[in-house]
């Protein structure tokens, strides 16, 4: 059965997926880069967005498992860009990925102001999705045919996601440095604990990658069965 | 110089280093116990405490690292013992770990409520210290001669010790579980952030060891110069 995947989520030890103060100018907040740096050094990154990364060792590896048998994406909006409100008449943002984005594939964005799908080079579209999460991962689903669908960020995207119980995968980088403030990933009750166990554990010298996988499926009246 | 080190400190992916509703007979929160069965699963561990542990891998070096050149130690009271509020006139607890306990060294309970020095077998002795835990750490590392103090728990006890800037070496295991709730011991703010960064990444099966060292002494003003 197809699954709702979350990869390569970094998270700082002390528990936040972005840093406090994001703006334009620093969409991952103040401090932000350093939860991504891991992912940087990689070669894996540089050929899907630039840099100068070379690293071909357990992170490149983890970043590569995250695009297999994915047949679709949904993302919040800010990770699409940094546009916040209604879209401007002579809106001309198109994703920070350039005329020919990593994804090749339909790409959900949620968002509350409506807005016509943006065909781009090689096979990737973006479609701007104002009736929510739920909507959103149904239509990936079926854009996926039968693979999986990847759930990108930010933090918040991610939390209802887990509210909804709708993650099947979860795989986080902990990042080894403090942050201080932020925006946490898991808030008290985010998600049912339960619900997920460890099905991998693997440090490089960077980073931990975790991977947690939903073992049982909340009930209508929100509650989940033990494990085993 | 001597240091303040915590050591195999447990906290669950999601930031608890105690499960909720602590009690008498859950003095680790309900479920909390899931916090510290990597220990619990080691050679060391069964020395030092009991239980069946047979583990020599990385889990239990990293448990035998946490005793090397220490000196004292300094706890918090519900690490002590499950009794709160006055001693009781007719007490009998001597500590969770019998008469021979496996510190053979000073140790420092912090407490509200005096109480007479208690020698034990084997070269421990509990010390109650009621004016706080700078003066119990000053305390301890008289006592320790040269040698480093080790900071036990609780949550609160760690978390007031980073507050203050006392901690050298904080040693982390992150468990790969959720548990929802519980006592976070990264709180806002604690602690500053840029005085600390990793030394050491280590994953075991079960539980990921980090290292966090601190490389800068908060000014008076709460300011820490930037690392590097």
């Amino acid at each position: 059965m197809a699954r709702l995947r979350v990869h390569s989520f970094s998270v700082s030890l002390d528990g936040f997926g972005a840093a406090p103060d994001q703006s334009r100018d620093d969409p991952l907040g103040v401090g932000g880069l350093r939860l991504h740096e891991w992912a940087f050094a990689t070669e894996r990154f540089r050929e899907e967005y630039g840099g100068d990364g070379t690293g071909t060792g357990v992170d490149d590896r983890i970043l590569r498992e995250a695009d297999e048998n994915i047949g679709a994406t949904v993302m919040g909006r800010n990770m699409f860009g940094p546009v916040r409100g209604p879209w401007p008449a002579d809106d001309d943002w198109r994703g920070w990925w350039g005329e020919d984005p990593p994804y090749h594939h339909d790409v959900f964005v949620l968002t509350h102001h409506a807005r016509p799908p943006l065909a781009m080079v090689g096979g990737t579209t973006f479609h701007f999705v104002t009736d929510g999460l739920d909507a959103a991962v149904a239509r990936a689903f079926d854009a996926a045919d039968g693979r999986d669908v990847r759930l990108g960020g930010g933090v918040s995207t991610v939390q209802d996601a887990l509210r909804r119980g709708l993650v099947d995968e979860l795989n986080l980088a902990v990042v080894p440095v403090l942050l201080g403030a932020g925006e946490r990933l898991f808030d008290d009750g985010v998600p049912e604990p339960v619900g997920y166990r460890c099905t991998r554990l693997l440090a490089s010298e960077a980073v931990v990658h975790v991977r947690m996988e939903r073992i049982a499926q909340a009930a209508d009246d929100g509650t989940v069965p033990p494990p085993g």
